[in-house]
C-alpha cells in the first residue's frame, strides 16, 4: 500500500494586494465616513448599497471579440451561465440601479453610496486591489444647480471631518469651455472634420495631462509631439501656434477674481456657442455658491482644473488640500487632490438608449483619511480596555464582578483571560491593549475589601524619569475600598483624557 | 461590406441571489450594528476588518482530488497562480489571521467583525447569496470564563438594540456534557471502538436535529434509524432502550433551576471525567454569570439547546427571542433563534499545527433586524429632507440661498433640481421624498419679502378627512416672512417629530 502523502499546512497569508484593518484602521475609516454621511443626509442625499457583485454585462468589461472579461476586474462565470465580477467602482453600479429602478426612483436622484471595490491591477507599494470609495451623486438633475450643490456639500463634508477653513479649496471648470475653445480655434470646422476631429482627441488627452506633464509637455503634444518617459515618440496633434496658445490659454486663464477668469474664457471660446453656454454655466455656479455663502476662497472657477475633462460633458471639480506635508522625498509640498466629480450626462444611456444627466463626486477615502492623519484630525487609537487581573484562580467570579461594575458604569473593561500563572504576562498583556488601568486583588486585599488600582500610564511615565525615591513611593499605584473602585478608576481616566 | 451586428442593449439588473439596499435599508441596519459595536467595544474587543478576498488555501475549500474549490464559494483563479475565493463567513479570516499575527496580536485576542460574506449557493425566498454577519471571538482564552464573557456580551447587545430584558433567553449548553452522556452509556468503551464511534457520530447528528425531528424522530434515528422526507432510509445508531434514554434525558434535562438541571447532567454523565468537566464548566459559567448580575432569567443553562454539538468541542450557546410573531402560515409562534456560537479549539491548527482555544459568538444580522422591526425598534425612516421648490426660474439662487439657510440650522434640506416648468410635479417629488415641508415663493410674495410654509404632513391628513371648508382655510400652508423661515419649519418639524 503506498504512503498516504501528507498534505502540507496551508500559509495563512492575506492574498497579495489584499490587507487586513485593525482596531484603530477600522474605527477612524468608519468615523470619517459617519461625519461625510451625515453631510450628504443633510443635503438631502439617500444611502444606497448595492451588492459587491455585478454581471459582466451590467459592468460592460467585456472587450467586443473576446470570451473572457475585461483586466481590471475580478470575473468569474456562473455554470454555464452570466459571468459576474466584482464592481470596480460605485459608479457603474449607480447606472445600473438607476436604469432598473427608474419608475420607482424618485427623480432627481440624490444617493451616496460608501464600500469597498476591487481592482484585478498588480500590486504596489500602497496600491490595493481593495480600498474604499466615498460617491454621491445626482441622477437627472439638468441644471447646473445640481453641480453647485455637489461642490457646496463636499466642502461642507471636508470641514465636517476636519479640515480647516483655508486648507482647502475646491476649483471648477467646464468641459463645454474647452470645446468653445477648440471651436474657436477652429477644430470644429465642418472642412477636414474628420482629421480635426481626431487632433482634437489628441489634445484632450494632452490638456488632460497638464498636472503631470506641465506647459512645456503640453505644448510639445499639441504640436509635434514628444518623446515619453518610455523613449518611444508620442504622435502630437499638429496645431499651428495660434491654436496652441489658445489652447494653453485655456488652462492658464484663471485670473485674480472670478469675473476677471469668466471674461477672459469668454475671450477665449470667441462666438462659440457651447463654449459661451459653459462660461454662462460658471458663472451660475458662481453664483448658487455665493448665494449660499461659500466663496472663492472655498470653491472657486479655476479652469487649470483639467484632470477628467477627457471623461465629463460638462462641470468638473476637484477639491485640494493646500497645506504643505513633507512626501517621501522629504521635499515639502501641498497634500493636493482628495476628491473630483464632474458631470457625466451619458450614465444610464447604455441600459436604456436615453440620456439622463447625472452629475457627482468621488472622495478618496485612504488620500483623505492620510490627510486627516497628516493634520491630527484622524479619529486616534480608542482607550484600552481597564484590566482586572487574576491574583487568585478560585477567586474569579469577583473579579468578573469587578469587571461587571465597570462595565456598567460605562468603562470598557474585562477580565485577564489568559494564564494567570505568570502576573508578568498579565501586565505585558494591558500593555499590548494599552490599557489604562490594571486593577489587582490578591487575597490579603480581599480580606481587607480593598483593592489596588494602578495607573499605567503614569507608571509608564515615571518608570522612564523616575528617580529611585519617586520609584519607591509608587506614585501609580492606589489600594482603595472595592466600593471605590468605579469612582477611582473614572478620575484616573479622566486625568488622561 | 457586412452591415455591422447591432449590440443588444446589455440588461439593467442585480444579479440573481443578490439585492439593493435602499435608505432606510441600509442605515436601520448601520444603527443596529453600531449600537452592537459600542457593546462589543465596552468589553474590550477590538475591530477587525479583512478583505472579502482569501486565497482558497487559506479558507480550506478545495476538496481532496479535485482542481476546483468546493461548491458553496465564489471562486476563480489568478492569472496561472493561487485560487481566489470571497470569505463564506467570519471565521475563517479569523483563523487566517490569528495564525498570520499570532506574534504580534495580544492574546487572549478579542475580536468583532461585522461584514457582509457570501455564499454560492441556489437563491431562495429570503435567501440571498451576500449577506451580513455580525461575529465576536475570543481566541487564546482557555478558561470557560471567556465563554460566560461571550454570553454575558450577548445579552448586553440584545438590549442595546432594543430588545427588552423578558424577550430573549441565552442558553448555555456543553459538548462535553454530552461525551460524558456516550461515556456513561458504554459508547466509548474500547471494545468494539470503532463500531461505537460510528454509533457517537450518527448518535451527534441525531442530536443535533432535535430542534427539526424532535424527540420521536432524534430516538428513531438513536434506534432502528427513520424515512427522511425524501422517503430515504437513514440508518440509525442501533442502540440498546437504556442507551437511548440516556442520551434522551440529557437533551431534555433542563429542571426547574439550574442547580437541579447541573444535579441531573451529574446522573447522566456517571462516571465520565469528561462529562463531569462538562457539568463543572457549566456550573463555572453559571456562577460567573451569577457574579456579574446575569441571572438564568437572561441567562440559563440548558441542555436542550443541541444546534452546533456536533461542530462545537465545549460550551454551546444560542440566543433566543421568546416573543411571538405570526409566521408565513399565519401561525402565533416563538420568533426563535437571532444568534448562536460556542467554543471550538481547533480553528489556528490546520495552519500551524497547535490547537489555540477560541470561543465566539454570531449574530444573525437579518434575524435580529427583522426582529427589531417586529417590536417596532429598528430605525424608524428618516425624514425626507425640506424640499425648496422653484416657481421662478431666474430666482434659483434665492432658493438654494434658503436651502443654505436651513441646512446651516441643521435642517435637512434641498432645493428641487427636476424640471420647474410643471410646480405639479414638484409636489409629486416632495411626496416620493416623504418631505415635511414645501418651501414656495412666487415673484408676488419675493415682492412682499414672504414665503408660504406647506406642512405636507398635516396637509396629507386634512386631504384624508376634511371638510370643505377646512380644506379651504388651508391651516396646512401658512405665509411668513423670509426672516421666519427657520423658525417655522422647526415649529412645524416639532410639531410631526
Amino acid at each position: 500500500m503506498a504512503k498516504p502523502k501528507k498534505t502540507p499546512r496551508p500559509k495563512a497569508q492575506t492574498p497579495k494586494g489584499f490587507r487586513d484593518y485593525f482596531g484603530t484602521e477600522v474605527t477612524e475609516r468608519k468615523a470619517m465616513l459617519d461625519k461625510i454621511a451625515e453631510v450628504y443626509h443633510l443635503y438631502g442625499f439617500d444611502p444606497l448599497e448595492t451588492s459587491a457583485v455585478e454581471t459582466v454585462e451590467a459592468l460592460g468589461k467585456f472587450l467586443p471579440d473576446v470570451d473572457r472579461p475585461n483586466e481590471g476586474v475580478f470575473a468569474w462565470q456562473e455554470d454555464d451561465a452570466d459571468w459576474l465580477a466584482l464592481r470596480y467602482d460605485l459608479t457603474a453600479p449607480l447606472a445600473r440601479v438607476a436604469a432598473q429602478y427608474r419608475n420607482d426612483l424618485p427623480s432627481p436622484y440624490r444617493r451616496y453610496a460608501m464600500g469597498p471595490v476591487w481592482r484585478n491591477e498588480k500590486p504596489g507599494p500602497g496600491r490595493f486591489r481593495q480600498f474604499y470609495q466615498c460617491d454621491a451623486d445626482t441622477v437627472g438633475a439638468p441644471s447646473v444647480a445640481a453641480d453647485a450643490e455637489v461642490c457646496a456639500m463636499l466642502a461642507t463634508a471636508l470641514e465636517a471631518v476636519g479640515i480647516a477653513r483655508g486648507d482647502y479649496i475646491v476649483r471648477v471648470n467646464n468641459r463645454k469651455v474647452l470645446n468653445g475653445v477648440f471651436e474657436s480655434a477652429g477644430l470644429l470646422d465642418s472642412e477636414y472634420l474628420a482629421d480635426n476631429l481626431k487632433r482634437v482627441g489628441i489634445a484632450i488627452r494632452a490638456v488632460d495631462k497638464f498636472d503631470r506633464l506641465g506647459s512645456d509637455g503640453v505644448k510639445a503634444l499639441l504640436g509635434k509631439g514628444r518623446e515619453d518617459e518610455s523613449g518611444a515618440f508620442v504622435e502630437g496633434a499638429n496645431l499651428a501656434e495660434w491654436q496652441i496658445d489658445r489652447i494653453l490659454g485655456f488652462a492658464t486663464a484663471k485670473q485674480s477674481t472670478e469675473l476677471e477668469t469668466l471674461d477672459r474664457l469668454t475671450e477665449l471660446v470667441g462666438n462659440s456657442d457651447e463654449g459661451l453656454q459653459g462660461v454662462e454655466e460658471l458663472k451660475h455656479i458662481s453664483d448658487l455658491l455665493s448665494a449660499q455663502g461659500f466663496g472663492p476662497d472655498r470653491i472657486v472657477i479655476d479652469p487649470s482644473v483639467v484632470r477628467g475633462l477627457g471623461y465629463y460633458t460638462g462641470p468638473v471639480f476637484e477639491a485640494e488640500l493646500t497645506f504643505e506635508v513633507q512626501n517621501d522625498k522629504g521635499q515639502t509640498v501641498q497634500f493636493g487632490s482628495v476628491a473630483g466629480g464632474g458631470r457625466y450626462d451619458d450614465l444610464v444611456k447604455r441600459f436604456t438608449g436615453q440620456a439622463v444627466p447625472a452629475t457627482g463626486v468621488s472622495i478618496g477615502v485612504d488620500r483623505l483619511l492620510a490627510a486627516l492623519r497628516a493634520k491630527g484630525q484622524a479619529q486616534t487609537a480608542a482607550p484600552g480596555p481597564v484590566i482586572v487581573t487574576v491574583m487568585d484562580r478560585d477567586r474569579i467570579a469577583d473579579y468578573q464582578a469587578m469587571v461587571g461594575t465597570l462595565r456598567d458604569a460605562g468603562i470598557r473593561a474585562e477580565l485577564y483571560l489568559g494564564n494567570p500563572k505568570n502576573f508578568g504576562n498579565q501586565l505585558k498583556y494591558a500593555d499590548k491593549r494599552a490599557a489604562p488601568v490594571a486593577v489587582i486583588q490578591g487575597s490579603d486585599e480581599a480580606a481587607r475589601g480593598v483593592v489596588q488600582i494602578k495607573d499605567l500610564v503614569l507608571g509608564a511615565q515615571i518608570a522612564e524619569s523616575a528617580s529611585l525615591d519617586e520609584w519607591k513611593s509608587q506614585p501609580a499605584q492606589r489600594e482603595v475600598p472595592v466600593a471605590d473602585l468605579v469612582a477611582e478608576v473614572q478620575a484616573i481616566l479622566a486625568r488622561g483624557a
